[in-house]
């Protein structure tokens, strides 16, 4: 499953200049584990992905973290406390809108059975969810995604895992076509050690005029094929920066802004209806829960340094929902809604 | 239930020099309603309280709104959509903090029930959600809160409503009193026409020796005779702002920064462990989810009048926080766990 | 002099869908004014440009107005007052890093001049400066800005303005080519009247392997026949965005983001060493600094309407950086610094 | 010269329960330095006072710092790309809102003059200065400011200042009666070692009714005494903290809100017309401007230690504002306007 020759690669094409990582994915980033569930049956089209950004107990060891609002018409939970302690002590969960409250409710309890201090000793745990509308494929009414499917994505969690049409992606759309869960990685070195950069992307935006494939206007020869009407761009992103840069909290939210770089090379405009949101961490400074010493030392990147990152994060975001489109299959969901599989298109996409 | 002879001023302390308004609440201000739902059961000590900002659909009138986040140690829901749009379209709910997903939850079931075309042909919904942590007196970890009850808050709203330890602020403390749900309101008056600005607010921060009484140092006299160990702020507050004065956005985040002003002054430091959140709406405009027009009017304050909705917003946050102590009775919660009620205390409060 | 058949539209480029104004400038927004004092002499490669936004007094009647920080290593002046009250009340004045200070002095002077009651009766006025590092063209540390080249800057504004290496953009640098200012327009129509959005760029960012004009990998191709060094991105630009459509500042700070997109496709990172500040206006709403009313009206756009607005600021602000390219010529500045004329590169263009 | 037995503590009254340092002044933070230039003769009632973070080469090591806007009616510079780099890397320079612009050049100028590398090989610099509005009782349309009285004030700086009607405070007023620079500290002990904390305040806001001191409410006293009628608060508040102790550039900004909390209980409601800025930073991490190693190591406090900082920080503002009152002389000035001293009203202040 090696997807330097799968995903928009295997159409043949090579976003950037900088070297991927051996995965290609998020999980090139020491640590990282991505766990889907799907929930596909009739109109049903919804599911839950889990992003860990460490092996361990999160709570107890945090990672620093930030996050950038591209566009804020979403309902991301969890951004308040990143913002102002710069840390996650959760898994992050993402899932269809309409079930984040149950998701905000599992991962509390998840957090509360793994840390009997939560609520007695040790403060209370900030669960981070985040969601896109997968309404038009899926019965998101019904309110499918359960308790149990929260858990079952985390435990899930490994360091393979598909892209497309699985998890909090099965029924997302994007361009007008068949979107989802994307990933990308870059490699990058400094004082002469290899660190990684990842994506993952929850794809869910765009109309599909406006998309463009490594600069090609791929949507609209498509659009021209399938002579369809232009429909407003009405979706949303999410998206998972993942490295093991030492970086602080303020240079991950630098990092971060530099996804709507990568963002906008799709076809994006940030559309009004779309709730476009970044959430970036970092392994390298681990902040404990019990910390004893009253100062602490951590290591950030020397900013001079930071245009690599930046340049690995805009790559691998272009990239990442490139692949949600490249890996995702033609979908039939709720009401008979249709949406193709960019594959079908690969006539259109080379140069 | 004359709240301007009850509270703190039936402990003969008045804040400020603006006039309350009849019943010294936010449901001054007209249209908005207030309802709770209290679960006083043994250990447990915790319960709902939503807040209404007119009586129509919410979904379908929006009103103008801001978060102001004083200190972000805090779970609240919603707040990036309200910084983008401008806009709230649901009840606020307020509950203890390990509640907030079963109350996301059922307030989005709540407006999939009253509006039809929700997740179908109108988009997603934004709950808001705001929260403390009750765990000192309130068994936190069971999870009592139930959808029912967030339902049940909601029908339950109305012009009166009672302050103190009831609703979310069943369990709360503050500065090592019992704290819970107080407001106060203020009249102002505009184009010779009179306006109302309220505040209600979940009281549960701070720590005895410094909380202060119209500048008085009370909280240390108490401290002095309880002879208590001082303990670290480790509380919250979340401060709902309301008014029919016409504000825009913009305006109603300056009126919500004056929260602090009220807060400061009852002693508060804005503590690190404390989740402090303004949540600010007019009713002045209202937004349609079905606005035909292309270009819509809107109403604002002139902005050099804007000096009194300031003081008026400080005024009903510090006022609203007193009466939150001075409404609270003494309780007993979990593990034994004992807070005190201002009222025992009066020989050091007046003057 | 018309723009819409020179410029990167000369070199048989058009970015994006929507109908282009008939000067395609930020003078298309009525009432808009561009002026220019350019310092060419040797090592003396700098000057002015001064923006009005309409041609009244603007400390008597400001526009509405938001600034947006795509990447703030910059200097740029009076951000903090347009934050707070969403207003700007002088003309905006762009100019090279090192002479902000004579800038502000002199915009100051400007406004005292024209009006007698600042300092007085009606309180101070905010200078609004933005600016570039010409540095590499320019003698930027003999300080050859004066107080009198801003004065002649505003002077001389009007409605047909040169761009280029003209004004403020004389000694600035573009993805390793010669940058300076470019300019570009979208007409809208909203409830049957027209509309436009203007952009006006100073461009001094990037590094040439990463020029892409309408997605295409011009830069790469340049860069393989000049056989030159990648050199780091260490410019900035600063973007002003105009229009007569009513928007609230909220509004204009949601379309001042979309500035990024255009940025974007350029092929900028945002580097870390740039000062991408993006400032938007509107003319449709004056704010009176004498305004009699306690309670005023304004009118804004219908939110579900302002994708169309997105996709004009993204698209003018995508051709006006490749206008500022295309129309400026070969400069030879300080210590012998050469930057070419993207147009010498014109076979590399044309799809 | 100890401040620990004059300034408002002369008059009786100590804010807070932490240890003030030896000078109870901002420069008993190691290495911090003030410096003044009074311009008093007639009508010109004006100046400059310089803060220097540390003895060194600013440009070569910079200090790690952040910016709260409390509110935003001010012109303030340099706001922006401390927020994005977290770093100052001139002197703090303050003075009167018309003359920014020559403080911003001068300042320029003086940084050139000590880095020749600036504009050259190693980028530009970043000149912060701050202003309040001194037109009451200065003649700030006159521009008497100069390039030189910025850098005699820098020049002037040392460990023992003066404070009151001195400076960037010689015309300010606050309260209604005159203001001026103030300043006081606060000693914490971690990890076994003392740090300082330090405040700086040009206070020039307020209107008399609303002072108050240590809780009391001596501005009404003052008031009903002096029979004056209540003018609106339209002035404006600098607020410079500093310390020793390890803070993130995140942390500073945190602690930078918490002077909030002593502005607030000295009278204040953040009025709209009034500036309100407040500048932190902290000298234990130095950030080289030719830093070698890609990954640098940096100190910061433990998240639960940042409470003592928070108090100190508001016990600090509160002080200083009191201070700036309590050390300024009665001044005449501009058309005969008058501000009285605080010290004439000294029967009022005590308990």
């Amino acid at each position: 499953m090696d997807n330097k020759n799968r995903g928009i690669r295997g159409l043949g094409v090579v976003i950037g200049n900088l070297q991927a990582g051996p995965r290609n994915a998020i999980t090139d980033v020491p640590g990282v584990k991505v766990g889907h569930i799907t929930l596909d049956d009739g109109e049903v089209k919804t599911g839950v992905t889990a992003i860990l950004p460490h092996p361990g107990n999160l709570f107890q060891d945090k990672v620093m973290a930030a996050v950038h609002v591209i566009n804020g018409f979403g309902k991301t939970t969890g951004s308040i406390q990143i913002d102002e302690l710069g840390t996650i002590e959760t898994p992050i969960i993402l899932t269809n809108t309409l079930s984040v409250g149950v998701a905000v409710d599992a991962l509390v309890r998840y957090m509360l059975a793994a840390n009997a201090d939560i609520g007695l000793t040790a403060g209370t745990v900030n669960p981070v969810v985040a969601e896109c509308n997968d309404g038009y494929l899926n019965d998101i009414r019904g309110g499918h995604v359960r308790t149990e499917h929260i858990f079952a994505a985390i435990e899930a969690a490994g360091e393979h895992f598909d892209q497309g049409a699985v998890g909090a992606g099965t029924g997302m759309s994007c361009f007008g076509l068949k979107g989802g869960i994307g990933s990308a990685s870059r490699l990058l070195v400094l004082n002469n050690r290899a660190y990684a950069v990842g994506a993952l992307v929850l794809a869910n935006f765009g109309q599909l005029e406006d998309l463009r494939v490594d600069g090609r206007p791929v949507g609209e020869k498509i659009a021209a094929k399938l002579k369809t009407e232009p429909s407003p761009d009405k979706g949303s992103i999410i998206i998972v920066l993942a490295t093991d840069i030492p970086l602080s909290e303020r240079q991950l939210a630098r990092v971060a802004k530099r996804a709507a770089v990568g963002l906008s090379r799709t076809g994006s405009y940030f559309g009004h209806g779309s709730g476009d949101i970044v959430i970036a961490f970092s392994s390298a400074n681990l902040v404990s829960h019990y910390e004893e010493l009253d100062i602490v030392t951590t290591r950030m990147i020397q900013e001079a340094k930071i245009n690599d990152v930046f340049r690995a994060a805009a790559e691998c975001t272009e990239e990442a929902v490139l692949n949600a489109l490249a890996f995702a299959a033609t979908t039939v969901g709720r009401a008979g809604h249709i949406r193709r599989a960019l594959g079908d298109f690969s006539d259109f996409i080379g140069r």
